[in-house]
């Protein structure tokens, strides 16, 4: 039985990717009293990676929004493990850090990263609205051109 | 009927910016349980952007300190805007994330840093004294010298 | 008399170093309820500064790994000063912030970053497993490879 947020994802035709499986000594996300801290997570869908390049030199803003999208997706799909498959659960989207691969001359940051913040809103509506940080990272893992972590509140 | 921290403020000679309004699909503050996560604030005085530029090429340290310093007197509105306006309210300023924009082998990130820092002990004393890391992005939003995140305990 | 954790660090032959004092207004650690959020640790033992230098330049992934073993060691030292001395309030590491101070096109942050991850598994078991996030940094204070902060769960 899908709940609100499942019904509003299938509405809005958004299927989210498997939950990525831990790379290392380290988990997607850890559940502190009723907070969800989320691992960084990158540009990969089902598997495989996407979007490896600099903004400034190998994207424009518009494939950089993509990127930050794909990240937020992921991210929820881990929100979602962590509700036991139950995203009404979540109370709110806390905060997002938004790391952009850039050239040292890149300065739209805020414009890329709301990729990651739109989708939250378009799916959990006012639940969605975080705070955040948008800054560039000299490189990421892989050279991925995005990679997004989040805190989230849930009951 | 202004507080203690309002009469330090005060004291200090130090007027506080307008809690600069949301940007996008994000929030400057959420407040989740008895914590507020403050978004990444940048060198913004009344809507003016200050502070274009490069540690370690544009910048010298001491400038830097005053843009940090600047963030830090907007994440201040932010808490005090999250407070209902009632900075008394504040328990801890529990950490900042500092960025610096700067050059590839700039190392006095501490050093700059230190201008948010300070202030939040000028204003709030052993309240203000919080964890931090400090680090440099390759670059930041609008190509300004520092951002700088905040998370606060408040009552 | 030794807790479970402090056994655990003599087994595998770990001597935590002091705990770094305090090098401005800002502390090492900050409790906030159940919560300790630990300053960023850098490259130190024993108050020497180590691995000063950039991965993809002056260090390889195996230098880089011991870079952030060694600031995962320095985060435990300031966990257990933020327990009265006694480790096994631990609850569980509930995320790690790792920044490499890399070329701009270095993509092993995770590799690097796993000698931090690996250090908390070992020493705390499954308690020790975290959320991360694993960036690059255009440049760390006083040139370090590795920085990396975290966020405890104590009772």
């Amino acid at each position: 039985m899908a709940g609100a947020i499942d019904a509003r994802l299938q509405e809005l035709g958004i299927e989210l990717p498997e939950a990525a499986a831990p790379a290392a000594n380290y988990v997607p996300y850890v559940v502190s009293g009723n907070q969800v801290f989320v691992a960084g997570q990158i540009t990969i869908h089902d598997g495989e990676i996407q979007y490896v390049g600099k903004l400034g030199r190998d994207y424009g803003v518009e494939e950089g929004q993509a990127a930050a999208r794909l990240c937020a997706l992921n991210i929820i799909a881990q929100v979602k493990a962590a509700c036991g498959g139950d995203l009404d659960r979540v109370v709110r989207c806390v905060r997002l850090g938004g790391f952009v691969n850039s050239t040292a001359d890149f300065t739209d940051q805020p414009e890329v990263i709301n990729g990651a913040s739109n989708l939250m809103v378009e799916v959990f509506g006012d639940k969605g609205k975080h705070s955040r940080a948008a800054v560039s990272a000299a490189s990421l893992p892989r050279g991925v051109a995005v990679e997004v972590d989040a805190v989230f509140e849930i009951s």
